[in-house]
Formats: structure tokens, sequence, C-alpha cells
């Protein structure tokens, strides 16, 4: 195989649901909702497959759902996005994370990004021959509510060779949502280094009160160099259709499509159709799922805590991290595989989510789910309480 | 944007699509069917919606699906595969030819392909910093009935860094089918010099008798180093699906994969359930697709020459590609430009389907699809003879 691919085995995500299958473990582990998303999607999918929507879609992505999710833009933040030349439809996130890499980073150049992180970022910037530069974000401790990062190592971070920085808000696995000052802080930077940034805001709609969702491309420093990314799959609970998007401005679309054509060309015509319906839905739809997840979060929190977990209470995601130092494992990872052969509960170590340097700031933690119905979340807590 | 998309504009099919929707042409241009696959098929996608197959898949692909593609290479060509450890789904076959790409192919490597070739081969070599060497396909002549390569133009194009040989056949846009003796030149050759093979084998039922598809995978010399890439698209007339797939030894599966994983990670899964069914369907329908495009073909052929052209007869995919040197214009961009919007008929110019070096080669050609329905292609022909 070729050298960029050399690191990457398996996926973590991969390795853990095949491990959750193989030992009948309750799966906390990938972050898949175990519910579907409105019966009112799947039948707008239904109805543009009989209505004859299965030839390809255009390569930027379907008119109608362009302009479904400039309206979205428009009516959750007030950002305003000209569907025909700020928007480019995806096979999901994953996707157009590696078409903005493709299409702005170039070999040599460095990409600041926080950890933990999801780990595709690390291999498409592997892929296209760049250097990745991580700042750890670091857990709530006496001086600080919340996950927080260290201004002075986030400086040190940037360099002339500094072409993009990855933001993700909500933040996977920590749940960290990132505040406006926080937000102008990285702002600044990245105009001072003359630095574009990819905003990954999959969770966008899974933020719990008292926090707020700020989206990036919204803060004025950030406008015009931000390539937002989102996609269907964690607002709709519809995690295996595969809708993505990036929102960009005009030029930096234009580099992010140049990538797109040739990596997956066009995105299942169909699941498009429906994702325009889905981004049209009534504000009381996605009150009502910040409320099941506000009630998920404390359910998974309480009973993870009640199993002796010092478990971490997210701003946002579907996603706990809990301290794992107490039980004697060797790492993160040590502890998991544990959890999944012997206590029958999946989760997932975030140490994969680390550079080298860094990975010891993982191993301390394990990350847990809670996008699952109440009776398999209450499961997994009856296990954790008697077996960990 | 990065170095590495600046030469690649808007694909000339987008460019094309959006040329004929502007003008009212009909659509020759970008291979799309313009009718739909079975409604089997489509019933068996609304089924999976129905039933809750809405979250992620394996990253590999659903098992049922992997069972459905060996079958179904054993049924057509007594090709084994082994489900588990040999193929990988994915977004579509573009995908799939970026998935090998990254997988398979360094920095400085050296890329063999045939001219004129599918435009993300050239893209996706650029992408991952190596070189194509291109070798022309020559048109049928007094000394050959179809298109034809120089074995001694191949072997010259191979050298001690050739990494990979890209084979696609039944070949767009030329309809040429590789024969069994021309496979083992090839393969032969690739030997001798350890070089892999991509085959791209997305036409593989759309092949005129006396031609027959022969999967390259099944040539002996072939068998260990052939990563098959094929897609669900052209043979069940669902292009918009975006199903495509790659079968390949263990180890070549292997290291396509650790790409496809941080590529689009999954693929839309309710599409994967559907496919298989398809895949499952009896020999007749492959058989009534065939007869279908035969006659398709012959309609348009005839009809071209009818109106002037002198069309070349494809031995399979759904592309004509017919010599315009008669017509006194500058190239094939310039005369399909005219076509599309003085005639009303799209077609796509070949030329941009060949490096540098060999365009003019490809400039003496237009490409018509005929994957469309009888009045369609009926009301092309009409205002080719009325209008050209
Ligand atoms: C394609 S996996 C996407 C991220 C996720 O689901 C997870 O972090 O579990
Ligand atoms: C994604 S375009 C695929 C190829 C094709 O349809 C064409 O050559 O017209």
């Amino acid at each position: 195989h070729a050298q960029r691919v050399s690191r990457f085995g398996t996926t973590v995500f991969s390795e853990f649901s095949a491990l959750a299958l193989k030992h009948q473990a309750v799966n906390l582990g990938q972050g898949f909702p175990d519910f579907d998303g409105p019966d009112a999607i799947k039948e707008a999918a239904w109805k543009a497959i009989q209505g004859g929507v299965n030839q390809y879609a255009p390569g930027v992505g379907a008119r109608d759902l362009r302009v479904a999710i400039a309206e979205h833009a428009q009516r959750f933040y007030g950002h305003t996005v000209d569907p025909d030349t700020m928007v480019t439809v995806t096979s999901g996130a994953t996707e157009a994370i590696l078409d903005v890499i493709l299409g702005l980073v170039d070999p040599g150049d460095e990409v600041v990004a926080f950890e933990p992180f999801y780990d595709s970022y690390d291999a498409n910037i592997a892929f296209v021959g760049a250097t990745p530069r991580y700042v750890p974000l670091r857990p709530p401790d006496a001086g600080h509510a919340t996950w927080w990062f260290d201004r002075e190592e986030v400086r040190a971070a940037f360099s002339p060779r500094t072409r993009l920085l990855i933001l993700n808000s909500p933040h996977n696995p920590t749940g960290k949502v990132f505040t406006r000052e926080e937000l102008e802080f990285l702002g600044n930077l990245c105009a001072e280094h003359d630095v574009k940034v990819l905003a990954d805001e999959v969770y966008e709609h899974i933020v719990f009160a008292p926090s707020r969702h700020i989206r990036a491309a919204t803060v004025p420093v950030l406008a015009d160099r931000t390539v937002t990314v989102s996609s269907a799959g964690k607002s709709f609970s519809l995690t295996g259709w595969k809708i993505g998007w990036i929102i960009a401005p005009p030029p930096l679309r234009d580099a992010v499509q140049r990538a797109h054509q040739f990596v997956t060309f066009a995105t299942a015509s169909p699941f498009q159709a429906a994702m325009a319906v889905a981004l049209r839905l009534p504000d009381s739809y996605f009150q009502e799922l910040t409320a099941l997840y506000t009630a998920k979060r404390e359910r998974l929190l309480t009973g993870l805590r009640e199993a002796g977990l010092q478990a971490f209470s997210p701003e946002g995601s579907y996603f706990i991290l809990a301290d794992i130092t107490g039980y004697g494992f060797a790492d993160d990872v040590a502890f998991c595989r544990h959890l999944v052969t012997e206590v029958g509960v999946a989760g997932i170590p975030p140490s994969v989510f680390y550079g080298p340097e860094h990975r010891h700031l993982g191993q301390r933690f394990a990350r847990f789910a809670f996008c699952k119905t109440e009776g398999v979340l209450d499961e997994a807590v009856r296990r954790l309480r008697e077996k960990l």
C-alpha cells in the first residue's frame, strides 16, 4: 500500500462496533442513534424515488437542497448564504472534510487542530502531505467550568506555514461548545496569519442550555475565511443516509468543489430531495430534538455517576467523557476492551483521537454515546453498576 | 486553493449539462439514462428505509451487499470473491477510483493509463502527487476493426517507477472492449514490472455481441494484482444512487479500505440493501438490458450516419464517438459548443479526456450518449439532420 495509509489501520469505530457485536455488548460506541428520524423525511425520499429522482444530481448538489441549506442557515444563525455560489453537497461530512483539505492545503503546509479530534482530520492531513499541529483541549478544573484551551499554546502552534485551522464545535468527543469570545480569539489569530478555517459543525442542533451553538462563519473576523461543514445525520437521526454539505464564500467554495468533483462527483439524489424537506421542518422539530437529547444526557450522566464514574457533562454533541483513571487499567484502550468483553458495554477509547505527543492525555478517559433509546441507556448503566 | 486543484475547473459534465439546460438542447452529453431501473429495486430501497436500515453501514459495506457482489462475480465471470476480505462498498465508482489511488500510489510514482480517459483518473493521479503516463488508443483503420493500442507505446510507458495501470473496459468513451489477448499482454507487462491494476468495469453489462466482457481479474496473470471497480449506476439505470464497490485480493482490499474509511467512511445504507436485491436479479434482467442497449446503439448509430457523421460502432458502453473533422470547426470543443447552442444537441468533446501531449487526437471526435429513450434519440437525430 501507499505510504500515506500505512499508519491507518481500521478505524476505532469499525473495531469497537465489531467487538460490540461479537460480545453482545450494549453499544455506546460509535455515534449513531438507535432510533430513526421523522417519517416525513423517509416519505420524501420514497416520493423522490418513485418520482424519478434517480439519476446523477448536479455535482454541486440539487438546487432545491442548496436553497434549503441556505434557508436553514438564515433561520438559525442569520447566516446569509447564496445557494448557487456558496454551497456544495457531499456524501456526508467525512467527504466534505476531505474535499476542504484537498481543495485548500498543499504538501508541506501546516494545519492546526484541537485534540481530541475526529480521526479523519489526522488521516486527511496525512493524505495531502501536510503536517498537523495539535493543541490539546484541557478538561474542566478548579479554574475552568468546561473544557478549555491554553491561548499561548494555540498561538505557538501557528507558524508562517499554517494554512488551515480545524474547529469542531459542538466538539466530539468532549462536548465543548466554543464561545463567541473563543471564536473571536481564534479568528483574530487566523486573520493575523492569513489562515482559513474548517468549521465542522455536525452537532449544531445538539446543544444544551444555557450553551448556544455559534456558527463560526457568523463571527465577523471569520466570515470570509471559513468553510462550514455540516450534515444531516445527527440533526435528523439518519446517519446512514450520508448527506453532508459545505458552505463557504465563493472562492473557497470553488476550491472545495474542484476537489469534490473528483472525490465522489455527486451525492445520492433521492436523499438530497428528502433532506431539503428535513431542513425545512418547523422550529418545533429542532426544539424537540434538543429536549430529547437533554433528557438522554441527564439519564446517562446520572447513571454513569451512579456506577462510580466521574463523568463530565457535555455542553453539546451526544457524547460523554468519563474519567477512568481510578480503575487500574494501563490505558483507555485496555479499559474499553475490558468493558466490551467483560462488562458488556462498548465505549470508545479517546486516546486514538490524539497525536503521539499528547496521546497520554486521552488515556484517562472513555467516551460513551447517549444517542440511544432509554432502555439501552438503562441496560448499559445496569451492567456498569453490576460489573465495573 | 491548493496547487493540486489549480488545473481542475468545472468538469466537462457539469459544464455541458448546464449548457444543455440553458439552450433546451437534447442532452446526449453526460452518461445518465433518462429512464429508471426496475421497480423491484426501488421497492427494496423503500423497504429498507421503512425497516430502519437508516444508520451507518459498516465501513466496508453492508454484509448482504458484499455477499451479493461476490455471488454476482461468480455468476457472470466465475470470479471467486470472499465477501469478507475482498470487497469494499463505496459511494460510487468515482470514490472507488480515488480510494484505489490513495491506497496504492505514492507521490513520485507513475501511473499508466489509456487516452481518452475518464477525467477523474487524471485529477486523482494529480491529487496524490503521482505522474501519469498516457498511451492513446487509436481509432479503427484499415488494419484494425476496433480501437487499438500500439504495444511498443505501452511498453515504453512503463518504467521502474510505474506503480499502477488503469484499465477501463468496456471503455468510455471509445466503446472498446479489451480482448483476452490484450489483457494478457498488459498483464504480462504488469507482472514483469510488478505493477498493480485498477480495472474500471462500470459498463460491464453493456456489451454488444459478438464482443464479450472479460473481467480483468479472471485473467490468471492479473488475478493477484487487480483491483476491480464497478458500480450499480449503469447496470441498473440508477446513476443517482451512487453505490460502487471494489473487489481485490485481501492485501489490496486492505490498502484501499484504509483510504476509503477516511474518504466517505460509509455509503448510504438503504441503497446498499436495495443493490443487494439488484445484483441478484435473474439473468433475464441482464439479457434484456443488453437487448435494450443493442437497439439504442443501432438507432443512434444509424441516425448519426444519416445526419452525415462518420460514427464508430462501440463494442460496449453507452457512448458513440463520431468523427467531426469534416465540419470546419477549430476543434471538438468548438464543435460541441456549436452543437449545443445552434443545433440543440448536447454531446461531450473528448479532447478533455486526453493529456496535453495527445490532446489533438481527441479534437477529431464528439461523444454522444445513447442511454436515452427512443423519442429523445430520434429528436436529436432530427435536429442534427436539419441543422448540422
Ligand atoms: C463516521 S463516524 C462519525 C463520528 C461518530 O459517529 C463518532 O464519533 O462516533
Ligand atoms: C460521474 S460522470 C460518470 C461518467 C459519465 O457519466 C460520463 O462519462 O458521461
